[in-house]
């Protein structure tokens, strides 16, 4: 592991917080060590920085008074969904009390005919969808792990479906949450649109908690559509791969989801999951829209993928097959592990231009073979964004080393191209100092912004920023 | 005209700033009354505040100098761009430095593979779709006016085609902006999406030009569709045609636009437009895909719209037919006018969760007429937002009185709706009450954004906020 910077400890506040919480919320305060090493852990590659405690509020009025105690005595307050993030987004670098948002997971207003519904931050996407089926409505945020929704908002989180139904940015209708002051605030009303002041919304939506805790999201649902129908098409190389994807994009087919795999990828899912798909750089597609239009689209698709030297074409319409396809793009973290079982996975992510994608790719491919480096890679290929999986034991400084060049060389080259050094993964502690090359002296204003709603740096401490 | 408030002036600053960019400048300094006066013009219903200057900068370096001369003096910044915003945004309450964007008109780089365009913020939204169109390309977003591209990502502008499309809030992939110290800032990268740091984007789109100058646009562009088709349908009544709207939207029917004219407005337009249509409330509608797939999507709201009442259902596919449709629709506030030529427009909006769309419109008749308001409303109604464009002789101060008793009505309306005061007119000076009374104290934290951007509030002043 990977140790990440620590920063100084307020002992005397820090104890005195956790005796005020205590003594007002009794079990829902834990301070043995397995509960805040489990809350330290992420699947990260950075070394794990317990909390001192962990609270388990049940109310936006618990988590208001937790914010107000932390803040009367200066301790940091870090806000936990599922720990699924992947930079080391809820490590304690300062100690601090985590607020694990877990127990708040009421889906309170389904506004069907306005097409949105009112949770807690701690309702998982899965179990909001599974909620939502009977009523023919879908929320369609997928990152991969059934993350919670809190969650997803403070991270910006996107996946797979995002190409066509854009990131938690474009699906956060309105947010409540506690401020760093112990302030409650609501930051826009039900209406699909406004444009009335500053766009609170967007700019907690991937604040990583260093701005405020969110306590209730309203979120756009999606109508379940019609048809979906899925496709799947092998390519001679990335580069043709890449190059139909744009195609696609340009000619403005609305695909729900198109993924790559890479050659390294495909061979991982036939082993883990009893596949046969041709050993080569793949694209997996979903269509959404009536009966008539997906078949239209696929057909469109296929025509452009032949175009492109694109061969074993096959649609998939019911849905056994479609589940098939999809679960072994899920189970491709799982899967690519297996490449080497000594190994563990440091997910990486950048997204570029999609004129860009392919040189991308290809290279991040390149410089991965020359470094000795096993990097399966999988992308969200329509927003131009991919991930790497390096396979790295752990115990080997030589391999660790290897892989901070590594990445550190793929977020440069992503910046370069125009890109950014995390298209979904987020900042955490672990790209901060990408971030700074990205964006340069807007981060500068950010700091402002961060030390104007926060100005004792209890939010999250140690994240996005060098602060 | 109703007088805005003033605000302190800083005489000798304001003198001092003048005659140093004077020197540095020349003629691209003015201080005649008329184009001061030109600058402190809207088509707004609130009394003209002049500046004491217009500055017509012709690169960022230039903007970034003016702002560094006016932040020394302590002196106001108000970025203009075709002067189309309706709140008295570009007033200058407390004097100073009008800084007219209109001669940064360029069209910087198309990255057509990308899908996306490097623009000056002195563009126009119809320079730039007449530029794209020879590469089948088209900028979606559409208010109305031929605004400044810049001036649209200030005031998170939308319009007919936001439905579909989104708003600015959705289109702006990155800004170049001049902050209030003068640095210059770039917001992010070309890449489609991305999770690093604070959304400087979304903060800086809809904030009016109180925390930075907007000098340069990456917008994200659409391939122009194959097919496009229009429709109309009448209805009995205004809760019929919204009905249709929300199952329409429901339905997931694509539309690129659904318009609706309330009974008044058709009068109008068939007057002003020499056409027949129906006096009946009435749906303008436009689809956007595939040949086969606008038709299906036209029977598809063809059969809604007949659950619904609606009748004297017709579709347009040429060009001319659609045209016409829709210049009729872009002339309505020129033809309202002429229902009472001795009036000036006042044209307010609100928006509202779309549930509540009926009822909302339905109230805001029937109020005009108790009040003995003129008042034809029209609306994005696909996203719960319309229009009332007010009637009133200014010289008579109980007309005057009226209208704004009713706006101020029609803004608690929506907001205990769960709406906005706003869907896309923006605060600018004239709905900052309403601002308040929507977000409460969500408004203290933007203020602390705003004070810790630009402490000594130079950015357009008097604007958004009331500070």
């Amino acid at each position: 592991m990977v140790q990440a910077t620590t920063l100084p400890r307020n002992e005397a506040g820090i104890k005195a917080a956790i005796d005020v919480l205590k003594q007002r919320l009794g079990e829902q305060l834990q301070t043995g060590q397995a509960i805040r090493e489990q809350h330290g852990h992420t699947t990260t590659w950075i070394a794990n920085q317990a909390p001192d405690a962990v609270v388990f509020p049940t109310s936006t009025e618990e988590v208001a008074e937790i914010v107000k105690v932390c803040a009367d005595y200066g301790v940091p307050v870090i806000p936990f969904g599922t720990g699924t993030s992947l930079e080391g987004h809820v490590n304690a670098p300062a100690g601090g009390i985590c607020v694990d948002m877990m127990r708040m997971d009421k889906i309170l207003t389904v506004h069907a005919e306005d097409l949105d519904v009112v949770v807690q931050p701690g309702v998982t996407r899965e179990q909001l969808n599974t909620y939502l089926r009977d009523q023919g409505l879908f929320f369609p945020i997928d990152p991969g792990a059934n993350a919670s929704l809190g969650g997803m908002a403070a991270t910006r989180a996107s996946g797979t479906n995002a190409v066509r139904y854009g990131t938690m940015k474009d699906n956060v209708l309105a947010l409540e949450a506690v401020m760093a002051d112990g302030g409650v605030i609501r930051t826009a009303q039900r209406a699909k649109k406004s444009s009335a002041g500053y766009d609170m919304t967007r700019l907690l939506v991937g604040s990583e908690g260093t701005l405020g805790l969110i306590t209730e999201l309203t979120l756009r649902l999606q109508g379940i559509p019609e048809a979906i129908r899925s496709a799947r098409c092998a390519f001679r190389s990335v580069d043709d791969a890449c190059r139909a994807v744009m195609m696609t994009i340009q000619y403005g087919i609305q695909v729900a989801r198109i993924e790559m795999l890479d050659t390294l990828s495909v061979q991982a899912a036939n082993a883990y999951s009893s596949l046969s798909l041709p050993e080569m750089p793949l694209l997996l597609l979903e269509f959404h829209g009536s009966e008539a239009g997906v078949v239209e689209q696929a057909d469109t698709f296929a025509q452009i993928a032949e175009d492109f030297g694109g061969f074993d074409i096959a649609a998939t319409s019911t849905a056994e097959e479609r589940n098939a396809l999809w679960q072994a793009r899920h189970d491709m973290y799982w899967a690519c592990l297996q490449l080497r079982t000594d190994a563990k996975g440091i997910s990486t992510d950048v997204c570029v231009p999609i004129s860009r994608l392919a040189e991308c790719v290809s290279s991040a491919r390149a410089k991965a073979e020359d470094m000795g480096l096993l990097a399966p890679m999988v992308g969200h290929v329509g927003d131009g964004n991919f991930h790497a999986l390096l396979l790295i034991d752990m115990e080997s400084v030589d391999e660790r080393e290897k892989a901070d060049i590594y990445m550190a060389w793929l977020n440069e080259l992503a910046i370069e191209m125009d890109g950014t050094c995390t298209g979904e993964h987020g900042i955490g502690q672990g790209k901060r100092p990408y971030l700074k090359r990205e964006l340069g002296e807007t981060t500068r204003y950010m700091a402002a912004i961060k030390a104007a709603l926060d100005p004792e740096n209890i939010m999250n401490p140690g994240k996005i920023l060098e602060m």
